[in-house]
């Protein structure tokens, strides 16, 4: 059984703390694959739905200072019920403030996954050769080497997005290469992205091949999508990705998997 | 006449309160289907943008605090003016602070009509027997008698959405049965409708037939668009049924309507 | 060499301080034409932000008083890097607070342009002759003589939207008529727009020239878009829209421009 097949029966419930550029796309995007999204950030209640919640995303996209108490007590409620807590650290090398609320939530919660460029990931180890330019990745250094230096250095699963996906622990590393360049011009595919993941690592079993199937069937998805005669640019792809999320199926996934262990 | 043609005629401007997941793709339904859309929670400004609606649509899908005062403020200018108000209790069973929150406005406001799901009805009925998981709903009561019971608890109109719709006052009853299974994969299908039948409300006539015809227009473009050949899933669903609210005719609505009163 | 090849090839980062409705569909927007966009409205970085992008975008559409803040933090930044900042008095004339917002920015910044509709150019010279409805715009006055009144009374660059559009200095008027009245049924359309136009700007050249550019290459898309057999209402526009602005060449601006000086 694959972990789409699970995900699709159980419709694990994920609790978004987002920013507002991708919430409506992160919300049908995690309805296409079968989970059952909810944002809020309200102080009021984030306690709660993490509470009622299977897996929690924080993503730091338009953060502010009243979002980060929001993501703490979500991530605490996250981390007392043991459920998983990913981190998409968006732009995090732009401003001293968004590298600076990365590392207070690496700090006082235990974030189970990063999910980021490799400019952000850079950010996050200090590192300047990768420069970040707003919430885009840019640079060309070996990928896979910052993937595992991250993952020994921030002791979590760091899942590396880019024109090859990097997925790293200490102990482990896979490399994969299935999507299309044009998936970039859409505004939110990898906090949408982040978020697919919280769901298939809130299932049951190893997080390194979790997470591969959740990256091989997000940008498979992004293939097919890109097939489809009526696509013609990023607007276009948009619909007929969602779709393609929708309706990708297990076996699209053994045919097309580009995946190698390093 | 048919109301959905003197909305196109009159084009009401609708001020939505509504929560970030959905605003984007709430502006865009009311546009298509003939009403003006404007959105503000700021303290500054609601009771006049509240004072120059036609009416006023309360959704508390990532309700903060704040946007509570916004909510009551807005709320008071729309009642002192007798503009309809419209409820949309987003999850109201999820969490406490969510339940809390609809009976402050129900309490302090006068709301014309509530439009939620069977488990938000449900919730705000304090019954258990329906679920609320996140913002879904689930459960198999029996819709109907639920519908009716929180219109003679809560004396307002209540629009119950979901695979049986049920149009309730406490002297009447209406059911309406169009309508397709993956409009609920789009987030925010529900909150636009809230904020549709907020627009046909304010419009002259009585209450129980525009809301019928409310969810009879909503309801047949969604079939229109699925039947669409380029339609495969929620993704090209969401561009389809924008254009089928912006193209369905008055005539459209009387062939395809199931509609029965109860 | 046209500035939209330019501004391809140098893809400017852009900071925008814009409304939750159109926040999404404005990111998009940007990267299809070849920008990259970057949305912060917190207080703890806009500055850093703005200092690191090529222009700045002021949008009131759902402002509120903290936005106020942050909008006036990252225009001093902005202006003292000496970037381009463009004010988008959304709705100015719906509430005397949007107003008083108009003018708080337009007294405390120095703004490089304005991008407005007719009745939203006169709410700012204190005209009631175009009245404004929600953000809608409405009357039918010479809006070539509003644009050079603003032009002369808010000393900057305007550029009003519309059925014509035009552009204005104090020196200067240019007249545009391209474009499809059925864009403006997709919310943000304007919004967007605003923001290509600070990509434009943000390049080396004269003023009325980028901006004249701007409005060709946006409204030339629309036509191209509308001209496709999929278009059948404004949800398909949508899409469709985006791709024409990602495949929009040069030439295709230069065989359907209609501009004329005044």
């Amino acid at each position: 059984m694959s972990y789409l097949q699970t995900l699709r029966e159980t419709t694990p419930l994920i609790h978004n703390l987002t920013n507002e550029v991708v919430i409506n796309f992160t919300a049908n995007g995690l309805y296409a694959i079968g989970a059952v999204p909810v944002m809020s950030k309200s102080l009021d209640e984030v306690s709660d739905m993490a509470s009622i919640a299977s897996g929690v995303l924080l993503n730091i996209g338009t953060v502010t200072s009243t979002d980060i108490e929001a993501m703490l007590l979500a991530g605490k409620a996250a981390n007392e019920k043991g459920i998983p807590v990913v981190l998409d650290p968006v732009g995090a090398g732009a401003t001293p403030f968004r590298l600076k609320t990365c590392h207070r939530l690496l700090d006082e919660l235990e974030i189970t996954a990063i999910r980021g460029n490799a400019s952000e990931i850079a950010a996050l180890l200090g590192e300047d050769q990768w420069q970040s330019r707003g919430v885009d990745s840019t640079g060309d250094g070996n990928v896979v080497k910052l993937a595992q230096q991250a993952a020994a250095s921030l002791t979590c699963l760091i899942v590396l997005t880019g024109e090859t996906d990097v997925i790293a622990t200490k102990d482990e590393t896979v490399v994969c290469q299935n999507g299309i360049p044009l998936l970039g011009s859409i505004t939110g595919t990898g906090c949408l992205f982040s978020s697919l993941l919280t769901a298939f690592l809130s299932l049951e079993g190893p997080s390194v091949e979790k997470a591969t199937e959740a990256i091989s069937v997000y940008t498979i998805a992004s293939e097919m999508a890109a097939e489809h005669a009526n696509v013609q640019g990023p607007g276009t792809l948009h619909p007929y990705f969602l779709d393609a999320l929708y309706n990708i199926r297990p076996e699209d996934v053994r045919k097309r998997q580009k995946v190698e262990a390093r």
